[in-house]
């Protein structure tokens, strides 16, 4: 391997340079801004190292793919990344341009530098790197990258669907980005939960009243309470029939791994400003439940008078938005249909459901041999034992690739990378260490 | 009687005149406008006709209180006025200005004339009837006018309580205002439900934080759905231990009384856009639970994020805004520290309360002998049998004088007077008809 990451030593001054083009593409997807020019920016960086490169019509953004495949028999690779970016807000508290790839003590700051232009960069680094050399490389490689991923990548799973089969036909994945944790350890996560955005809604009349009529006219935001209460009880058990049914729940391994994770309590409770976790869990009961346990959140309610003071109005009008949080196998059609009849069942006819977006859960066995060859390859190249995440707390909607094959998701970010946030940045380092990484696992795939 | 009611008619200029000036003074109490003023005005027009009056500083507003007492023994009948009005807003919507008294097909239109500049005007229009004929009436009078009352009559217990043996020491007490049904027969009310106004809020974490963390970080939404609900179940029953216990329950002259008020269902059920009234209820269940019924309102609900859309957030802190509608002897403060207790009790000690303000119910008894006095008068100079309200459905501190006296609430408003609405009006011979009601009942109390 050692002419490979000499050469990926040599290509990092045209890493750095085609980074810096890349994110000074302001590809904010939240603005739809710069979307078609970041995929064709991408379609000329690859045809200039002679891979083939395509852009696909799909919703807001096109999506970019590439392949690059070797002409002998051989397993393929396919990298899943996004080249759309969360909006740089605010913009007051960077201490260079955002969309301006700036070094600073070893680190290079922009929007995008870690979620995730730059694992895009990283990935081309290393085959560019093959290239290079003359060499084939071990494996066939893909790539899809999308173009609406910081807004909920809505046409993505259909395209996958669409191309599975052919374009997007591989035997292993590695997924968008990841970072090292605080004590630098690099991290692999295999899944992510599930979701599903709605609100309910209830509407009794057409106008607020004067609160004298709520002894005999009804009170959306009381029937509201009762709504949301019918849900989920004050134990924190959700109480839609069947909600948990399908939960295939983790294995020995699985549960193992998590452990392993670090979860400094004391420094959460102390960041979040809470007395104390929910329903007064502490060490591996609280961790089991924070990865691998549904959730029904409240993200808002709305009813009547909001301003200062009193307004004696009964409010024709409550409202309530809501997220779920899935587990693997819960179905997101199946539990929207097991809420309606819900509703309908505790004598709540009248919850309109105002169904927005939803996935399932994804996740990749922590027993897949892919774990152990991309654990293998990040242990030789960082000299650290990674932290396997079998599942994240939050969503992204893993599942549409790992639904055919197996996922892990690794990056070059560092602990305090700060996405989504101001100054977002990689450690140079890192970013060139991530590259090797890929080499290495190229390598094992044989 | 007649040579009175001849003076009266008589004076029907002076009432009007002196109803232009008082109403020209814009004296918005929302506004602390024009207030020294107004009660100014009212020393200034009660001297001149020779009657003791005083100003007492008090609130916002000083309290403006006047008396005639006669040289022999005899009852007292003091009159309840507030010389604030509602602010004139929809401007626009006036077909004449609001605070300047203008005659329309036999209508008096301008702010404040129902409400209820008019009815202290047709009072001393009644009294100086007798002072122009040089004839002592039959019974001391005395008046007292707050500044206040569309602002929250902050200040009018405290103020009652310090002169009710003597300022405002009465044997009965004529209220406010009133005005004929939709039939043109006129209402008397005998009481109104009393109120306690507050918000309870749950803040949980110091900030908002991403829902991921709703699986083990309390969220103050929930708390909030399950604290209301453990308030009143969808029967509609208030589930506050001893919340029903002091109440006093009308008796069967009350609740015939209150059958006897018109209640169009329908008609109501469409204006409101309401399917059905609550629990399903028509009829006498209806009318009863409207009048003799406490209520427990949702005015408002506030939790999170409320925009467009959807933002995957775990709410910090959540609250709504209550009113209780308090019947006959339900104690505000008994009810606070009831509610207080529950909530401990129920395993909400994070629920902090914010009480804003409250008062009592007020009823005088439907078989007090003051009623029949003030019944025979009004089927007298109206030629209708009068409707009796026993107890208004909407809350008014009418308790500060109840507690002491009996009393009715009449006035000179007809059926579309639009009080607190643009083009507020009485019409001109029920302004006269409500000076002579007072001459009839005064003759009526010897």
């Amino acid at each position: 391997m050692k002419h490979i990451y000499a050469q990926i030593e040599r290509n990092k001054a045209w890493a750095i340079e085609t980074l810096k083009k890349y994110i000074a593409l302001e590809s904010v997807s939240a603005r739809r801004k710069c979307l078609p020019e970041t995929a064709g920016f991408l379609r000329d960086t690859f045809s200039r190292l002679k891979i083939n490169a395509s852009i696909h019509k799909a919703g807001i953004a096109p999506v970019f793919c590439a392949e690059h495949l070797v002409k002998k028999p051989a397993k393929t690779l396919l990298f899943y990344n996004h080249y759309d970016v969360q909006p740089e807000d605010p913009v007051g508290e960077w201490f260079s341009p955002p969309f301006k790839l700036t070094e600073r003590n070893g680190l290079l700051f922009g929007r995008g530098t870690a979620d995730n232009k730059g694992n895009l960069i990283a990935r081309l680094w290393a085959l560019k790197s093959y290239l290079d050399l003359g060499i084939a490389p071990p494996v066939n490689l893909k790539f899809v990258v999308e173009g609406e991923e910081e807004s909920g990548s809505e046409s993505f799973p259909a395209f996958v669907k669409k191309h599975r089969s052919t374009l997007l036909k591989a035997d292993c994945c590695i997924w968008e980005s990841g970072s090292k944790d605080e004590k630098g350890r690099p991290q692999i996560t295999l899944g992510a939960k599930g979701i599903i955005d709605l609100e309910i809604s209830i509407e009794c009349a057409k106008a607020d009243m004067h609160s004298s009529n709520g002894v005999i006219a009804p009170n959306p935001a009381w029937r509201l309470a009762w709504a949301l209460a019918s849900l989920k009880g004050s134990d924190e058990n959700i109480l839609i029939d069947g909600f948990y049914d399908d939960i295939v729940r983790p294995c020995d391994e699985e549960i193992a791994a998590i452990r392993k994770i670090p979860f400094n309590e004391k420094e959460r409770r102390k960041k979040a400003g809470i007395k104390e976790f929910l329903l007064g869990l502490t060490g591996r009961d609280l961790v089991e439940r924070y990865y691998f346990e549904p959730a029904l959140n409240i993200n808002g309610l709305t009813s009547g008078y909001q301003g200062e003071g009193h307004k004696t109005v009964l409010p024709h009008k409550a409202s309530a938005k809501l997220d779920f949080r899935l587990v693997p196998e819960q179905d997101p059609v199946k539990i929207i249909s097991r809420l309606k009849k819900h509703f309908i069942a505790k004598g709540f006819p009248d919850v309109k459901i105002n169904f927005a977006h939803g996935y399932s859960a994804a996740m990749t066995p922590v027993t897949d041999p892919f774990v152990k060859t991309v654990s293998d390859a990040c242990r030789e190249v960082y000299r650290k034992e990674p932290v396997i995440n079998p599942m994240m707390a939050a969503s992204t909607p893993m599942y549409t690739l790992s639904e055919y094959l197996p996922i892990a998701s690794i990056g070059a970010g560092h602990a305090d990378s700060n996405i989504h946030g101001p100054n977002e940045s990689i450690i140079i380092k890192d970013f060139l260490e991530s590259a090797k990484v890929i080499a290495n696992i190229m390598e094992r795939l044989i």
